[in-house]
């Protein structure tokens, strides 16, 4: 049988202990499980990032991978600490918007509170329930107990209110969610509502991004021309800026939340 | 049965192949090991915060867990190499006060030098034992040998003098140990020594740390105003200075080091 | 059974989510694969450090090891993917000379090329053959399929043109090939290849690089007098130009690629 797969994401990064503490708390108690790392390169506080973030890797997962989340400004506050069965896969975090995609995707989830002491460590923390609430969460979830054994249902996880593209007469306003390692932009157009309204930059369509304007949409990042600011379907479901052999975000100034502006030419 | 698990740190980072050779090493000797990541981002060379990041994060591991750390100056000189069981857990690495939490929470912990060669890769290198001294050694341990197999005993393996805070009649002088992702200050002011002294910022005591004076402790990072510089029980079990929602280190113009003043107002 | 073991080397940096969703599918097809990292700071597109890292790490890795590499800056074009088992191991990813250090070791090697579609994705980005074409190949060799199942022999793979240095009669011009996270230089300058030519440096010769001139060998880092740039040999086999305590790029200000020139002194 193979071992219930943890993959974690956070804001800590990988120069602290954070993650560590938490991979240790998951195998004192779960050792059998296997531990991956989504990624703890969040920026710090950033729910928004981080849901969009799981929301593009989760989909990857193989059925039964518990997600062990935490992006947490709140910790310590009211803010409620969560766990669920969203479709094949078990979330486990804070209820601040974090697992938004999950929600959407699975209306009918239930989400419960994280409140039965005797799945948290016995101290627990006012900074860092990321040890003593999550990790055990997720942990005893690797083991097999079910959601609803942690605690009170949780009527209306938080969903984050991830703004779809505005849409004018001629224009439409997007902006950037993402800047990938490569200084790609990734926008919050998604491909497919690009081609219900068949908008292709460059067929009729022109993007304004930072101060500069792109004319031409291309497949593939080879194609674009040595310098040539190009935009194309990026493989996240969403349309991307790219800069050929260079970053976007440096060349141009800019960075996650610009806006982004298409516009019909006629 | 479990796999033992190896746990590794280093000043290595993760963009060389360094880690990634000890690893395989461990792997070609124990190949069913689990190996874990506690930390490669220590700063370069920086025994001290290796053994900080050691002594913060090992408690929360297994019984069991094989802790091999490389921070290793020194390494080709005469510093010795070390392995021990301390406690519940296995050390291996440079004998030069990486393991220091461990000798003075176990100062029965019996530490015996790295020197039988057939634990060793057959050629050692004089600039890279990590590959070729201690991943063997780990890799042995997490196999089953006895510590006492490796060599002769160590008397009195190297402990780093952590300076305990100060104490003055009406002062205490104390330091930042570590700056977290966040930009947290951790100081050296451990949470049980201050409570055995009843100190709590903004009740009777002020806190000076660059050239800020901090008036009050919360107990979440939630609870600070916006702008506001607090002091707060940090998870690690020491005394933080936190900036809410921005990086206390660099608004203040702070790093490891620095020197923090309590003083009494009365 | 151990189950297989898959390394992953990139130029995905760690704080995105490519590496996440390759690890994803891969496990979604072989669910009992191990997975490790080698690096993922490869620079963006340096398909030449991508072949050096894989070189100098793979040799300590076990048998039946399955290396997939993806630094891809032509995904999308005409280039061809590839699977071959070389020598006791198994590499997967492009064929644009990641793979050099294969090929020169092992010649009789035989790579074959990811046509069939039965062992991609159901569909085949054009940006993300990591994802598609490439992660899936992994997984499917971990699970025991041979490389002639995957396509067509690919009767020259790609090999990079990895200068050697340049031998004058008195001199000699060689290259900075990689900096290390110490800022240690590493050379294209074999240690083997210096050794039968009986080249120490300050042993009847000198070495520039930046504006220095090095004039001393030694056998460890710790030997340097603080401050002194000294040449010595590399544990991955290469001739290496280090600086006591700091980094030696930073301070001559020098970085991969840079010219180092070799001459006799009488």
């Amino acid at each position: 049988m193979i071992s219930p797969l943890v993959v974690l994401l956070s804001d800590f990064g990988t120069n602290d202990v954070y993650v560590a503490v938490m991979k240790g708390v998951i195998l004192s108690i779960a050792p059998g499980a296997r531990l991956m790392d989504l990624t703890h390169g969040v920026r710090a506080h950033d729910v928004a990032e981080g849901a969009f973030l799981l929301s593009a890797a989760a989909p990857y997962f193989p059925p039964d991978t518990v997600f062990l989340a935490v992006v947490d400004p709140g910790v310590g506050t009211r803010r409620k600490g969560l766990i669920a069965h969203a479709g094949p896969w078990t979330v486990v975090g804070p209820d601040n918007g974090l697992f938004t995609f999950f929600w959407l995707r699975y209306p009918d989830a239930e989400a419960y509170e994280l409140e039965a002491p005797e799945y948290q460590r016995p101290t627990v923390s006012a900074t860092f329930h990321g040890r003593d609430v999550f990790a055990p969460a997720a942990a005893w979830a690797a083991r097999g107990i079910r959601p609803s054994r942690f605690g009170s249902k949780i009527e209306s996880p938080v969903k984050l209110p991830i703004p779809p593209p505005e849409e004018g007469e001629e224009s439409i306003r997007a902006r950037v969610i993402h800047v990938d390692r490569f200084g790609n932009l990734v926008s919050n157009l998604e491909l497919e509502w690009l081609e219900q309204r068949r908008i292709v930059i460059g067929a009729g369509w022109t993007l304004e991004v930072g101060a500069h304007t792109v004319r031409r949409q291309v497949a593939t990042y080879a194609e674009a021309a040595r310098g040539e600011v190009v935009a194309l379907p990026g493989s996240s479901g969403y349309l991307e800026i790219s800069l050929s052999g260079k970053s976007a975000a440096s060349e141009l100034g800019v960075d996650t939340g610009a806006p982004i502006q298409l516009t019909r030419r006629v």
